[in-house]
Order: C-alpha cells, then structure tokens, then sequence
C-alpha cells in the first residue's frame, strides 16, 4: 500500500538530538503512539524528527486537525491500515504551507494544504510530506470547514454523486444521520435538490436533533424503530422511493431501512457502528434486484492518486457550498494541541455530539 | 404485471361443457391446482378449456416439461408470482405448433416454441398462447434440452456474461454447483474457457459427484466444510481468486463463499436453499469493495420482452453449446403426464439427483 511504504521510509522517524536547517525548525511538536491500545493511553506529545526537505517535498505548518473515529480505530488497532510504529495521530486536518523543495511547482509558501490520502500523522505541529501527498485549499473558508473537508464531506459526495444517477427530486435514506456524514450528505443533497430519509437513534432530546436537522436541510428525520412500522407507507405517499441507502450502521438498522429502498436501488454501507454483518433478504436480491456496495474513501483516493482531476473537481463543489453557506461542519469544540488528553476523552464518549478539533 | 394480466385474461379459463373448432380440439388435458398447497395433493389431471385462437395466437401441442423447483414453490404459494386460480401448473417445457392465428408472421405449424415468460402452465396437452409468450427453439436439439432450456441454462449464461466482463482463464465461485443451474455453469463456463470453483454439501457419495461435475468441465469441486479451513489459501496458488460468486443458498455458506472473493467481485444470489439471508461483513462490502446483486431470470425476460434480440441471441449460443456436445440437461427420469404422482413424489425428495421431465 502507498501510504505504508511512505510511512516506513522513516521519513518522520525519531532519532536522538536535535538540528536546525534553512532557519527552519526540524523538530515538531507531535502526538505520538509506540504500540496499540486505548488513544488516551498510548498517545504522547513528544518532541518528533522531521525528515530533509527533499526537492518534491512540502514543509507544513499544520492549523487544524479534527478527532475522527477511524483515527482512534487505528490507534486502537482495529482498522484496515495500520502504520508502522512508532506513528503520528491523526489523518485529516489543513496545514498552512512553510516552505516547497526545488522541484515543487503546484504550492507555494502560504498556501493552505489537506492531506491527499490517510497516514500522515496530522496531530503534529509541522510536517514534511511530498507534494503529491497534498492538496490545496482555497483561503477563504473557515479553518474549521477546511480541517473537515477531506473525510466526511468527500464521502458523503461521493456516495451521493457516484452509485445511483439521482435527480432533482428523488429521495435518499440514511441511517446514522446525526454523524459527520450524515450531516453532510443532508446538506448537500439538499444543495442538489434531492430528499432526505434520515434515520437517527431514539434519545431523550430526540425533538432538538429533528429540529436542527430539519434546519440543516433534512425532509424527514424518523427515529429507527419507526422504520418497521405500517405507518412508513404513508411517508411514502409524499416522497418518492429511495433509489439510494447509505448505511453506517449495519445489523438489524440496515435490513429494516433496506426494506424501504426502490426496486433496483443500491444500499451503500460506508460504516459498522452497531459491530454487526449486514443482513439481506435473499428475496430483496433476487425479487427486488436490491444492490449492496461498500465505500471507503482511502480506497477511492487511492484509486484517484495519479489523476487529481476528480478530487479537485470534487473539493472545489464542496468550497462552493461552503462559502455559499449551504456545508458547514457539525457542530465541534475546539482545544488546543496540549489539551489533547480532554478532547480524546469527550471524543469517545459513546452519545458525543460534538467534533473535537485540535487548534494548532 | 404482465404475466397475471394474462392469466387473468381467461384465456384459459374453464368452461362447462365442449367444443370442435377448425378441426382442433378445444379441449386440453392439464394438471390443475384450485388452491395453494403441496403439489401432490392440490393437483388435479382434469379436462380444461382452450381458448378460441386468436388473431395473433398459437395453438401449440406440448411435448415435454420438466417439474422445477420454482414450479413447486408457485403452487405452494410461496413464490414471488402467483397466478389466478385455478390454475395450470408448470412454467418452462417444449411445445409444436399445430396452428397459428392470422397475424401470426413468426411460427409456423411444425415449429418447436418454448414459453418466452413464466405462467403459462405448461404442464398440459395443448395450449393457445400470444405469439409474442413464445420462442421459437431449433428441432435439431434433443428434446429433452429443449424442454429445460428457458430456465435453468439460461440463467446461468446471464449471470456468466452480465455481471463481470470475465476472460479465459478467470474464475467463477459457486455453491450447489450439482444443482440444474450449477452444472450449466459448469459447462458453459468450461466452454468459455472460464474455471469454476464448485461448492457441494458433503454426502455419502462426495467422490463421484466430484468425479461427475469434473468430468462435466468442472476445474475445482469442494465439499462446504473446506470453505472455511487454511487450505483454501492452497487452492488460489493454481487458480486466480473469483471474481465472480453465483450463490443459490444463503446463510452461513455464502458468508464462507464471500471471503474467497477477488477484491471488487461480486457475488450475485439467485436462490436461497438454505432458507437463511445473505449475511455480509461490513468489512468486506467497504475494505474489499464486495458487490452483491440478486438475478431472476423471469425479470430479466420481462426487461427484455419488447426485444427479443437478446434472447434470441442466448437461445441460439446455448443450442451451438448443446449441438457441439458441451451443454447436457442434469440427469432425469420422464414420465408420462398421465404418472404426475409420482413424477412429483420423486421431484420433492430433498437430494433428487434426477429432473423429473413429463412427457406429454
């Protein structure tokens, strides 16, 4: 896999000592794991090598990094790519560019850059990482939308744009809508005009989340244990079938919300929140033609890495919605890189509402 | 659906009474179900009315029909389609023309048709169907090829050939490979150079079935229980991962059959033996791109039904396959229509190594 190999090229190796080139730091602040395990044990904020600014390399400044819970699923090892260790934490976030070796030609100082791909470690205060492994932003969206922009959003567009041909009109449905992608995909199936069926969890303040989703964008928001009630066919008087299903959940969520797709329609599981298989009906298959999918965005841009035309084109679309007001990120607390051990804490807090993104 | 609109016509409703009409009889013999049940005690061998030829009608005498396993689900009442009742049973066998309706520019009298669509009932003497529920099928192939030709051969070509552009020398994955449409998967594969992994239950007599579907074409056959244990890993050293799994069981085997998948195959489920769902790890619907679709063949001609192009084509490369040798029906036994007892008893036995074929 590319981002291994890039990982253990030692390029962010530690060695003992310090030096100092072209008038910049080569140490970086970073917070570090040595073995897998629970985040709030492993990692540690440590002083971390930088490697030699290489002629195609980028040195970065790094702003903001948000907390996902794939970051932590590598850190606890449960993930499909895992790094060679020690690691960095961290795989999304947006970086303000230092300085670019010799042979760089597409950023300049200044610039604010994303990770291409997962792996670099962006919980850090620097980074040296080669140009193809970076991508500019524009300047003028929040920091916060910036440091979200390359997971979540992505995904949801994706997902949205690349399984079922939708148009004005048409209706998706989703589970876990309150996550990260979900908010995004109301939004920008909103943005695109196309009906959201978002499926969330009973709670205690479950009127408040159907209201801001409703605000967000969202056409109807039904808690999970409606979805196998008769009355899911009145809703269906109003909006059409659901051609496309996008699913987080997996287990018995997944097969009843599958019920409901268009005959043809494609379910798409990017996530397994409920630690369960997905279930289908042979009859849904065969009687229905139901298609099931998966999505992994590391998977798409790896697939995408020689030809960034579709990913510029896509981050572009997503910097236009958010500068015309129509993406922000869910809601998210800031703290600073020294705060880590607080923000880890109320990240794995099973009902958590709230992003935590890390101020550089 | 179209199917039912037909049935429903009355086309071949009965009547009291009898009729002589252009010298034809107007009277069939068929086995007939008055309500849903098991087979052997809701059918009847009774006189029923034909209708009168229309326009664009074929009379047709029927020769041969084989008793599937769908036909028995269908007077069960268990099947995805149910006809009015009464009802004849049978949906697949091979008939010649005795006369045609005016209009009618595509038979002629002589001609061997077979049912282009389920529902016709094709477990009876005579019948009068639109020209446009029949195909015409060359009379150089053995009869009773041409009686099992619509169903069990024709999905596997479809599932060969629409899922996955496969090459010589890629391989396809199936369970209940000793299956009708198992062992023309096996064959036609063979005759396009494509291998086959093959899946049986364990049995009494597991090395001559494996020495029948080899000396059929088959390049692999395994008993289920190897599914799961190291060796498997062996077998990919000679022959290249599926990337192509036909699945006619569902519940645990298909789970074990999935994981043998090429990154990115899919596997397409065409029946659900097992009586179980298809049960999918997250992981591999998003890790390792798995793609899960469902085949029908009854849809299938229904898409397909204002062009029959496609069909002719299939019909014409399976008789080439049947002509050269390289495509047999599964065993069978035949019966007079008259033995339908019997026939049905032998039919329903769980492992029936033997297609019981009336002919009529």
């Amino acid at each position: 896999m590319r981002w291994l190999a890039v990982v253990s090229s030692g390029k962010w190796g530690r060695v003992p000592g310090g030096l100092k080139r072209r008038g910049l730091s080569s140490w970086c602040q970073a917070l570090v794991y040595e073995k897998h395990g629970d985040p709030r044990l492993s990692l540690r904020l440590e002083r971390w090598k930088l490697p030699d600014l290489g002629n195609a390399d980028v040195h970065v400044k790094m702003l903001a990094a948000p907390i996902n819970p794939s970051d932590l699923n590598m850190i606890q090892g449960t993930y499909a790519l895992l790094p060679d260790l020690p690691a960095v934490g961290g795989n999304e976030g947006v970086g303000q560019v230092l300085a670019v070796g010799s042979h760089v030609t597409g950023l300049h100082p200044g610039d604010w850059v994303i990770p291409t791909d997962s792996g670099l470690g962006t919980w850090r205060t620097e980074m040296v990482a080669g140009e193809d492994l970076l991508l500019r932003v524009p300047k003028d969206i929040p920091l916060e939308s910036a440091a979200t922009l390359s997971v979540n959003p992505c995904t949801a567009y994706r997902m949205l744009l690349d399984f079922e041909k939708l148009r004005p009109g048409d209706s998706v449905i989703q589970n876990a809508a309150n996550s990260g992608v979900g908010q995004a995909v109301i939004q920008i199936a909103a943005a695109l005009g196309i009906r959201t069926i978002n499926i969330v969890r009973d709670r205690p303040d479950l009127q408040t989340l159907v209201e801001k989703l409703k605000v967000m964008g969202a056409n109807h928001v039904i808690p999970e244990e409606q979805l196998r009630k008769p009355e899911m066919k009145d809703l269906f008087k109003s909006v059409s079938r659901p051609r496309l299903a996008l699913d987080c959940v997996g287990g018995k969520s997944t097969t009843e919300m599958l019920r409901h797709l268009e005959r043809g329609g494609t379910m798409v599981t990017y996530g397994g929140m409920a630690k369960q298989p997905v279930t289908v009906p042979v009859s849904a298959l065969i009687f229905n033609d139901i298609r099931l999918r998966g999505f992994w965005m590391t998977q798409w841009k790896k697939n995408h890495a020689l030809n960034k035309e579709a990913l510029n084109e896509m981050i572009e679309s997503l910097c236009q919605l958010i500068r015309q007001g129509k993406l922000t990120p869910p809601a998210f607390t800031t703290s600073p890189l020294e705060e880590y051990r607080a923000a880890l804490d109320e990240s794995m807090k099973p009902f958590s509402s709230s992003k935590q993104i890390l101020v550089i």
